[in-house]
Formats: C-alpha cells, structure tokens, sequence
C-alpha cells in the first residue's frame, strides 16, 4: 500500500490533500482527495465519505462545494475518490454517461469492463486501508454521502453496509437504477442482461431490508434530470422502515450551486449520527 | 445597452446568473456574473464587485469562492466580470501573463492592443450602466475587491474612484505593479516604455494621496508568487493615511482554497462600509 501526496492547500484551517496510488483492485493509477480538519483538540474524529456524480473526478466535490469549511466546523475527515478507474488502457466509452468518469460505484463482470470497473471494492477495500492510515485520531466512525451517480453510490455502499455506516445522504440521488435510462444502460454494461444481478446494485432493492442507516435526500424541482432518472417513487415505497427523510427544495438544479445551499444540512445530519 | 441570460442557477437562496453582451468600450462579445440575494425583506442592497486573476474568467469566483453564501447572509449583490477582452479577432499574446485573460483592468495606450484592452472604461462605465439596470432595490452604495493581478485592479479602481467606493479589499494583490515582473511586462505592451504614463495604473502611487477608502488585504504566508511579484512593503510605505489593514496568514497559498478562508473578513468589513 503506497501512495504520493500530490497538493495540500490549507484550507479553513484544514489541509485540503490530493493523492496518486496504483491500485491493486482497479489495475490503474488512480487520484484522491481527503480533507483533515485542524484537529486542534487532538480528539478523535470521524470520516465522511463523498462519491461524486457522472463526468465528475474528486476536483469537483473538492473546488465547488465549499465543504471544507463545514468539515473543519464538526472537526470530521472527508474522503473524495474518483468516479472511475482512469488512463489510455483502461476501457472507455464515447458517451460521457458509461466508462471513464462512470463507474457506477460497482464490481463490473462483462468483458471489456471486469478488470477495472471494481469501484466497489476499490472504495470498500482498498481505500478504506489508506483512508485509516492517512487519518489522525480517526474514531473508527464512518458515514457516506453523494451527489446523483454518487448518490446512487452512497446509496448502495452504506446499505450494502449497514453495520459500517452511520449515516447516509444523497443530493439528487439516482435511487432506482434498475428503472431508468442511466442506470438500464450501465447496468447492462457493466453487470450484463440478466437483471437478477442487477438486484444487489439497486438501492430500491437494497432498502427493503430492515436495519438501515438513516438517509437524508435533497433534491431540487428545478433539476434538468428529475423526471427521466431521479423520481424517488419506487425507492421510497420499498424503503422498509421510516428512515429515510426526503427533501424537495424549491427552485434548485442539478448543479454544485445546488450541492453547496444544503451542504450544511447533511453535515448536521452526519455528525449527529458519527459522534 | 443589451445583455442575455445565459445561465440562472438558485444558490442559498438567491439567485447566480451569467450574461452575454457586446461591449461597445471593448469592442467584443463578453460575459459576466451576477449574484443576486433573494431580498426577502425588499431592502435597498449594494454592490460588491469582484475583479479575478490572471487566466481567470467570471467562473473561477462564481465556482470555487462560496461566496454566495455571505452575499446571501449579507444581502449584497454581487457583479464579477471576465479578465480581458475575449475573441478570435481581439489580440493576444502566448504567455498566460499577457493579453486574453490579462487584462489588469487598465485602457491600454500601444498597439496591438489599444483598440480591445479597455477594461478600466468597460468596467467603470458600461458595465457600471448594466449592473445598475440589473440589480433591483440598489442602494447605490458600492465596494470593490478582487484576487491576485483582480487585487490590482480592486486597489487602482478603488483608489481612482475614492468617492464612489466605500472600501477595498485584496486577496495576494499585486499592490506595486511597476515594481514586480508581471506588472512590468503588462505595463510596458500596455502603455509603452514611458514609466510615467504608469503612475496612474499602480496602485503605490495613488496610495498616497489624501481621502482613499478603507483597505483590507490578506495575504498567505505560503504564496507560490509573493516573494517575486506580491510584496507589499512599497505599498505600505506609500500610503498616506492609516487606513490599510494589511493581515498575513499563517500556511496559505495563493489558490481559491485560501481566498474561500477568508471571504468572509473580507465581506464582513465591505458591509461595514456599505450600510
């Protein structure tokens, strides 16, 4: 397990950090970014993990969202992966919404993806190893968060394990892959026809077993990609318990604007569910 | 005096928009940003302006600064315009230092670029015009501040229109241009080899006169770009009146991590002028 450090910029007090590794799971070269707070007190402190959203790398959540200021109020690490395994020899594809910049946060079993398309136990795995080594004091808590694909992301991974997350939220999260355009086309992609196996990938699915972390969803009327791959219907039927607390906000978009008026709101959320 | 909305996105409340427009001083297409609070309460508001660094656009603030946020906290509506002139047809230069996206918001004397670089009479007066037809319940009252080569450009703006600006503020600015290797570069394409014909143009010179608006500069420790072309000390001797409050900060840099920190000093102190 090695890796580079690559930038650090103060930041709130903090230290906004870029790393580079090889990956053993996704056979590439890959980028991070981890926020540590100040830690003035030297207490124990927890880790927030963020998955970004389609076309995304870990710059967007790090430059656009302003989260650094929150993180280093409630003193908590943040985690940012990247969307995807990257480079000339990974597998790709034309469109911006499959292959690079698209991994769906899953472990891929179709050629020509399987060998790098393993996100999930890349983040599950191998970054949560070096996430426990880069973080000072960390208390062991953890909690997970995303933004649309990331949503969906978050989504899968704390419900995948529940007995590890705390808390889960998602902005304008894709809640029903299974069910619309973006996740039809990468579900097929990337797990093949046979939708059983589409199953274990589905937060719809994955939310009607009972003990689940909390969730928070925020979502704008004004997104431009509500109807086609965002309804919440389905995934709020199945959810098997009253844990999840959705949110509509009106007037908002898809966009970081978005993301950076609520950001407060799914800290408070986090942290009351990490300490 | 025409302009189109070319984006609109909600954020905390109020509302971040970008136009088009052709300016008739620049003699080109060019866009600018405009934050506007929400102004529940229909109060008067004033204006802040922003003024970038070099390579910047309007973007750069409007994405990476969370500055909507305090605009929004402090009900301010705030105008951000572009660097330089921008096109095909308008003169440039290789270097990122020089030309499109370095505009140091002077009117340029020389050739080739006294036909487009007039980014003092765009931003004074046409820009001046717009924002006023565009920001409703306006106070009148306004302040300037800006980043780096935009912090330049805050201080010689403000400085050069004392009475119309109530406070100044810089992030790394660029605060003796005639001194330093950018400024000595821009200056000499911009206004000619005659150092006299630079006076008007740095901020150092006009600091010395009597009845200059309160100023507000912070400046990291860490700056990549201080030793060579930010020092301050010519600056500071210079100034008439003790009226700058100059803050150096312990590990910062010079990128948007830095300037994000401390927004809110900054937009803290402009208020306290501008109500």
């Amino acid at each position: 397990m090695s890796f580079k450090l690559i930038e650090k910029h103060r930041s709130f007090g903090g230290e906004q950090c870029k790393y580079r590794h090889y990956s053993e799971v996704l056979h590439c070269e890959m980028t991070f970014s981890l926020y540590l707070p100040s830690n003035k007190e030297g207490k124990k402190i927890p880790l927030i993990w963020w998955l970004s959203g389609l076309t995304c790398t870990d710059d967007n959540f790090s430059q656009k969202s302003g989260f650094q200021r929150l993180a280093e109020k409630y003193q908590a690490a943040v985690m940012i992966p990247d969307t995807s395994p990257r480079g000339e020899h990974v597998a790709d594809d034309e469109a911006w919404d499959l292959g690079q910049g698209a991994g769906f946060y899953l472990n891929a079993t179709q050629e020509p993806w399987a060998k790098h398309y393993k996100m999930y136990s890349y983040i599950t795995e191998e970054l949560t190893a070096i996430a426990s080594s880069l973080v000072p004091n960390f208390s062991g808590a953890e909690s997970i968060m995303g933004h649309s694909m990331g949503g969906h992301g978050a989504l899968v991974i704390g419900l995948k394990n529940a007995a590890r997350f705390k808390a889960i939220s998602a902005f304008a999260p894709i809640s029903s892959p299974s069910q619309i355009p973006w996740g039809i086309k990468a579900f097929a992609a990337y797990l093949g026809e046979d939708k059983a196996s589409w199953k274990e990938w589905d937060a719809s699915e994955l939310v009607k077993e009972a003990g689940m972390p909390p969730i928070l969803i925020t979502q704008g009327t004004q997104d431009e990609f509500y109807s086609k791959h965002l309804d919440e219907t389905h995934f709020l039927n199945n959810a098997r318990e009253n844990n999840v607390e959705y949110n509509k906000v009106e007037g908002y978009d898809h966009s970081y604007f978005f993301i950076a008026t609520f950001l407060e709101d799914h800290f408070a959320f986090h942290m009351k569910h990490l300490r």
